[in-house]
């Protein structure tokens, strides 16, 4: 239950906790609840729901954060997570905020983020959770402009008891060349990311790839999605939730010969 | 379409080009189809579908297989997934399999599981996909006598033309201890990980946790899930679709003040 009190706010993301995002969130955050801060010590983009097995984890306590405890950790941001809830905290966590990434995870980009990762990984012990994310990839940009709509959404998972079983996966327009006009609660685009590798030799002559893509959205047209959202200079709400499994195809494969 | 077709067909997973799983997968694929192996260079268990950015990728042919094209990629398993459809592989990719994975992936470990993230980048990519796995940690586990199981599998997603959406997560009971009665189409059941943090300081008296943990099943006496199919000795056979958003849960936060 998240209403009628003040909540325990676990503060997260994958860019490391150095970055614009993560600040932002912070002082929004503060604003809630009492807040602790669990981020990666460095870049953990593209990390997914992927946990550090058969090594050590090592978190560090930031100095001179006087409203909040924060720490720097140097596993995944799911590992953040965990540690966070299970170890960290002094207080059962009531809700987990992650972001601000720099760069959008719209559409099927969610199943890649280590943002969302957070988030899900939060909901997977109970804990309703908001990932934001904006469609720009310079980690030097700040973008306040957005506070408004952010505090919208945390308002709301507060008052209406965001589920427990669901977290929110907020991306927003481009801040550096968009003004967000509002919030557009949509479905996922379908599309896909057309990788291009830039292929080569590494010295030793192996063959080398860097991986480089783009995003196709199979459905531009359509008008209930989250990337046609942010095309209209809205940021999209989708709700999120780790099922993987879909209750018509257990009945189709349940018809085979095994 | 698999079926009426000598399928090409790849073969990854996430404990590395050495693993006796993977060498025992790629010798029962070679009974159905063109192969081509394309798996990670060393361990990358847990990675979930986390994909390398920001850094090469080396992809480093094997020498000595005369049947079939291998390669030893430096990247996680989507990466290898990635690299293989849209680079080495010379023909359109008919079907992935991946695995034979030393570690279960039933129940919620779908979600940290490399074995079957690489099967779920492989729909996402409209191709269709099947992850094996068994309930044995042991890399020098050999364990031929699921063979047939394994066949009966692919023989049935070609006969039945697997549809390009869906991937197959089978899971078979420990081989050390228990023969494998026969598969069973299931759904996933609910549960979680409960981590342990061995919590301890490191010689520069940074606060250092190993992550370590037990699977709860949330609904033991279920009859229709895979942690109970795994415990009478079937092997479990689950559908899975890479979707995170569910229509109900749109029309709930439609309703709020955003």
């Amino acid at each position: 239950m998240l209403k009628n009190k003040k909540p325990t706010i676990l503060v997260t993301n994958d860019d490391g906790i150095r970055s614009n995002g993560i600040k932002l969130l912070t002082e929004i955050a503060l604003q809630y609840g009492n807040v602790i801060v669990v981020a990666p010590s460095k870049v953990q983009s593209a990390k997914s729901h992927s946990i550090t097995q058969a090594k050590t984890i090592t978190c560090t306590k930031i100095p001179n954060t006087p409203n909040y405890e924060a720490y720097a950790c140097s596993g995944t941001p799911v590992d953040c997570v965990k540690i966070a809830i299970q170890e960290l905290s002094q207080q059962p966590v009531d809700l987990v905020l992650s972001g601000i990434n720099h760069g959008i995870n719209s559409s099927v980009s969610v199943i890649y983020s280590g943002t969302m990762a957070a988030a899900i990984e939060a909901t997977m012990n109970g804990i309703p959770a908001i990932g934001f994310s904006v469609n720009n990839y310079n980690h030097k940009l700040e973008f306040p402009e957005i506070t408004p709509f952010i505090k919208q959404v945390i308002e709301e998972a507060i008052n209406q008891d965001l589920s427990p079983d669901i977290s929110l996966n907020v991306n927003f327009p481009n801040p550096a060349t968009c003004t967000t006009k509002g919030l557009k609660v949509c479905r996922p685009a379908n599309g896909r990311w057309e990788e291009k590798f830039v292929d080569a030799n590494d010295p030793y002559g192996r063959k080398s790839y860097w991986l480089d893509g783009t995003f196709i959205d199979f459905e531009p047209d359509s008008q209930d999605t989250d990337e046609h959202a942010m095309r209209e200079g809205y940021a999209s709400v989708v709700p999120v939730r780790p099922q993987f499994t879909q209750a018509p195809d257990i009945e189709i494969i349940k018809k085979w010969n095994l």
